[in-house]
């Protein structure tokens, strides 16, 4: 599968993070991420990357059809915009892949920083050039939490592991996602108050 | 069990939320929240509201274990302050049967901006008149997310409801759990980034 488009994880494009890895260490104690999650979330990775594009569809069906979410990805006076979400959709699958497989590092802090302010005034609509609203509130990105981690216990199930295993799997999974989004909630508060 | 001391839900002392019902719907939306949920949080009530202590006991432990988040309910120098600790566990406590027996409300809606103070300078220590760090950087609300979801399971189980009552109970919490600490972000942004 080549790169998605305005996929610069790893690059010099990509922002810097402003987050020392000391504190990504309190982070992830917080989270309870633990390197036994991490071998859960390789685990997932095999059967989640199939599905990623699936899992994506799954989640902007729950968008599409609420207004309020929606909004973020049309056009500023509420037209669709399938240009933008064509172009969004393989970065989106592909952040499935790299939370399931990627080493939770300086090059990875720097790219949920660059997450986070592609939801923002900051940098959002800049990848894509995208004529869409320019800012995504955070409290639409913390809410959304939800729909991340709880539908996903789904694509985790009838893929051969026992229920213990798609247990775990989940849990590590559910972590994750809480991680990254608080990281990309860096990009919403002052350094004091994040 | 008589009211927890500091604890002013539904009177003039808790703070008015600046989110209105309408933004409230939306984030219902968002986390999922269904009438569904909402019976199935009544069920967890029953099962966790005698726990709930109990409960508070497991989060503060997993605190009590990392120095950067036990350093919040310390004194300002670090020593312990057990004081503190007493005196919010039953407002702690109460939370968990809150969340799942109050009505998402005008009054409920404003004590969570009252919780969200309660953790910020804005409010930290005054309920309690405690000596402790005066403000709870938003990174460790959020990130402390998935432990509050993820050790609920064990406490659902168990209690004489089968495997997927206990599942949609787990759920439930989850969703109301997110829903909650996206409401508490509200006093750490300002209104246009929130």
């Amino acid at each position: 599968m080549p790169e998605p488009s305005g996929y610069t994880y790893g690059t010099d494009e990509a922002a810097r993070s402003p987050v020392s890895l000391a504190e990504l260490d309190e982070l992830r104690g917080s989270v309870g991420l633990t390197s036994e999650d991490e071998h859960y979330l390789r685990m997932a990775a095999d059967v989640l990357s199939p599905q990623a594009e699936a899992m994506v569809d799954t989640w902007r069906g729950l968008i599409a059809e609420q207004p309020h979410l929606a909004a973020y990805s049309a056009h500023p006076d509420g037209r669709p915009n399938p240009e933008y979400s064509a172009a969004s959709k393989p970065r989106f699958a592909q952040w499935i892949i790299d939370v399931c497989t990627r080493p939770y590092d300086q090059a990875w802090l720097d790219y949920q920083q660059e997450i986070g302010i592609r939801h923002t005034r900051t940098a959002k609509n800049r990848t894509d050039d995208a004529d869409a609203p320019d800012h995504i509130p955070l409290r639409h990105l913390l809410a959304f939490t939800a729909p991340l981690i709880l539908t996903t216990k789904p694509f985790l199930e009838g893929h051969g592991h026992s229920p213990d295993q798609v247990e775990r799997m989940y849990a590590a999974w559910a972590k994750a996602v809480v991680l990254h989004v608080t990281l990309w909630a860096r990009a919403y508060t002052t350094p004091a108050n994040w």
